[in-house]
């Protein structure tokens, strides 16, 4: 007999559900909902106006989804709740909003629902960058140990810079709240009445750390007298790790949703990092890289390193039982759209249309006839700053080598070229540290959409590059989380490996480096490295000088 | 009563006379012939193939020009040719042909007609590289002195590498020429039946110097030991300074070109180097910069420097009396046009045909409204090399600074900003080495075209920049040296300086440098002067190594 689990996976504009056969992963059906107020940046529902770089959600929208997508999959799928075992949640992350003793959003109550600070501040709410910036500069000045689990730097999305400014902001909604919580979370809570912070999103956005805990609370009186208890106050449920069950769906819970109730309930999960397991990354030395409008690099180790530049260590934060490293390129894909919205001829595009070709599918046509080191360009992938390993948003792009001869399809294949570079140099700084990378995974819209781009991978990093084709591959994940959660007993699996090696796509492309190429590449990488250096740590400081007279 | 004289500018696709009044510059008819043989890469006229990077021309085309275009002005202006005191001619240099001792061309000769040594090899005749390679080779292992009067590169287009070519492929040709001529020296020997080499020719393409003479015997038996005399074997006729009367137009000349026996006709000049007088540049201090798709600069001294990495310094090579300096940017013009032809997008193309404007024109328009170092963009203008004041053709091009929010506009003008550094680097280095600049003239293409890019200028050398609108510039130059070559007595002038003062354009457009720009510019030059040593002065040789991979 059967049995079947539901992942749901909640992103940035829309949450979708996945219900798949437990023993090989076998998709039965899926639904989408769309959020309905979408990211609110202007104003709240009643019109209130929000600052500059707010982008809030409304709570209402998840349970709106929840309540239509679950019973959508358990309805188009025919299977029968008593077989559906396990239910997964993964979320955007750092999503946070503030909540009363009865898991109640406090944007509910009629008291706050003009208060912005009483809605859910998504990932991407950035008006709170001069606070993380104050954040890192205390934690630097404190010497504060954790502070280079996260690469020496703190991101504007995380959980204290969004608490810090809803204190600032709102001190009578900050005295109200019960809890501030994780979307993911306060999901979770709903469902199973289990009031837990899942170990990713703690460990990667509020410093949480199993063996030592949180950060000080003399590090919480630096930043603000008031903060000093925070986490006890407002951030005190227990953390527990990714893969292990929160509880049960609840009786009322499991009517809405046309479950049994029983059902298991997994930890939450971040979206991004559920993806790891969802790709059938299982082992030390394995790295995924979601290659998409920005790279995200994650692997496990069974060993905790202090690695420079990257966004953060966490135990039980990818894998349960193992460190989860993360790192990041803060702009890959974007710049591929940027160089075809802004610099390729009209001859180019009318070319790519006669063929019924896209413009990217055109230029990768072209670029796939040039040989490594061909077009004698060589990038710095830093369009949007440097996120790992250099740590910098003020560093920006570089083009060398052009003669009058220089083509469109040669700059294209260059900058590809340079966010392989990039990639090199996180797994080379993850080696030089101690934390073994022998196998790539990748995923996400490049990996799929863009073979020349995944023989350049291969290619540079001379190791072969799994292309996983996981288009789901958030809720697949969360579906094995969920498998994981109900357990062997009831039909799952003990731990989130054997979820993941039987679940995984087994649809894999794998390319194989050429030797040639990268013999070629070895070679281009180096001088990638100098100017990396160069240009990145210190050396010469132009790009920063530049920003400074261009924002005088 | 009026004096006149007639200005001829032989350029690479044809030739054009002007008429002028010798009062004020004034023209009264001009006249343009196209070559019917253009330039000859592929064969010979009879079919007899031409090697790769060959480029000859037909001295037939000249003379047709010359019979054609002369009679046309005197016509057309109704001027009487009693009133037409001298005639100048002006030609691409360095461009060659061998004769016999008739002035006869061998290519006329039934015996050399199918021999391609025995063509013109016009002065973009690059066959010859290798040539030059082993002349710079030679001369800096013998410490030559004359070397570093042309920033130690002898480049593909002088004389010695194309008669060396001619020695070595067709010794029976080299044998059989009576002398290796300059084809405006040649012109000027059939009108006058004065055989001369100009001292402007002589001294940037030949190494001659007017305190020292040719290089040594010893040189060019290293070079070739068949080459041990070949100055007083083939390259024998008098230098006589620009500015000097070579001779007078024979009656049977006369007779074809409806001139009067007896006019005056100058030595002969190079193209370029007639345009300095042309412009209105008559003292030390001044520059003039010809902005095309290359640049070339030439300035005069009363002293002789030796500055390192300009194309040459050469007694009475601009003016008669004057040390003559030469530099040049091998890629201006040339890059704005690679940037419109590969990189601008289609809905930009649209927009500018939309409100009928050229593209260079339309960006132009855009760029206009950015204010220095707001794009945050700095380049190196060295997409065909650096000519001046690196002296290094392995170089190429870079752009840096760009973000995701970049646009075409912000790059057109960074490149442009690049070029108008790359002008400063020369001017500077000219103080440096004790040659004044402190008035700068433009002439060519973009000084007329792109005001904005004139602006730049004025403001990246923080020097007013004299826009001198002299479309027939060289012509008019031609007819300034004539006028000095017929002088006073006849009407003319005893002097080019007192002939360009009064017949140079008058209608130079003046951009005045604004002191906030020129501020900011000095900033990014400093940016653009350290990266130009670290790139190009052997800090980083990345661009060469790039060049090595790309022909490996």
């Amino acid at each position: 007999m059967s049995k079947y689990t539901i992942g749901i996976d909640y992103g940035t504009l829309s949450a979708r559900a996945l219900l798949v056969d437990v023993s090989d992963g076998h998709e039965l059906a899926s639904s989408v909902f769309e959020y309905p107020h979408a990211v609110m940046t202007e104003n709240l529902p009643d019109g209130t106006p929000l600052g500059p770089d707010w982008a809030l959600q409304h709570p209402q929208d998840y349970l709106d989804a929840l309540f239509t997508i679950v019973p959508a999959v358990v309805k188009n799928s025919g299977v029968q709740p008593a077989d559906i075992i396990g239910l997964g949640i993964d979320f955007t992350s750092c999503t946070m909003l503030p909540v009363d003793r009865s898991a109640r959003p406090l944007c509910f109550t009629e008291e706050f629902k003009n208060h912005p600070n009483a809605y859910v501040k998504l990932w991407k709410h950035h008006s709170t960058q001069q606070k993380a910036d104050e954040i890192d500069r205390i934690a630097k000045e404190r010497k504060e140990k954790w502070h280079a689990n996260y690469g020496g730097k703190v991101s504007s999305e995380w959980t204290l810079p969004k608490i810090w400014e809803l204190l600032d902001e709102d001190p009578a909604l900050y005295d109200t709240m019960y809890e501030y919580v994780e979307a993911g979370d306060w999901l979770v809570w709903l469902l199973t009445g289990e009031d837990t912070r899942n170990s990713c999103s703690a460990g990667y956005k509020n410093f949480y750390n199993k063996q030592t805990g949180y950060p000080s609370h003399e590090f919480f009186a630096a930043i603000d007298p008031r903060l000093e208890n925070v986490i006890e106050e407002k951030c005190f449920a227990p953390v527990i790790p990714i893969g292990s069950r929160a509880g049960m769906v609840k009786p009322d819970m499991a009517e809405k949703l046309d479950l049994m109730p029983g059902t298991a309930v997994s930890a939450a999960n971040i979206d991004a990092h559920v993806c790891v397991a969802g790709a059938g990354v299982t082992r030390p030395g394995q790295m995924l890289a979601i290659v998409g409008t920005s790279t995200c690099h994650m692997t496990v180790s069974t060993v905790e390193k202090q690695v420079p530049g990257i966004c953060g260590v966490v135990e039980d934060g990818l894998l349960p039982g193992f460190l989860g490293y993360e790192a990041g390129q803060s702009s890959v894909g974007d710049i591929f759209a940027w160089f075809c919205r802004n610099c390729v001829p009209k001859a180019y595009e009318e070319a790519a249309k006669e063929r019924g070709m896209g413009i990217q599918q055109y230029l990768t046509e072209l670029a796939s006839a040039l040989k490594p080191g061909e077009s004698g360009l060589l990038a710095l992938d830093w369009f949007n700053g440097n996120r790992s390993i250099l740590v910098d948003f003020d560093l920006t792009g570089m083009l060398l080598g052009m003669t009058l001869q220089t083509k469109p399809e040669e700059i294209y294949r260059a900058l590809i070229e340079a966010t392989a570079y990039g990639t090199r140099m996180i797994v080379d700084n993850f080696r030089k540290y101690g934390v073994a990378v022998d196998e790539f995974f990748a995923t996400g819209g490049i990996s799929q959409k863009n073979a020349m781009a995944m023989q350049i991978y291969a290619d540079v990093l001379n190791m072969p590059v799994r292309a996983v084709d996981a288009k789901q591959g958030a809720a697949l994940g969360s579906a094995m989380f969920a498998a994981t959660a109900a357990g062997k007993e009831a039909g799952g699996y003990d731990t989130v490996q054997d979820a993941s090696a039987a679940m995984a796509p087994k649809n894999a492309h794998v390319y194989q480096p050429v030797a040639e190429n990268a013999r070629i590449y070895d070679e281009l990488y180096q001088e990638y490295a100098t100017l990396h250096d160069y240009f990145g740590r210190g050396i010469n400081d132009v790009m920063k000088r530049l920003k400074k007279i261009r924002f005088e």
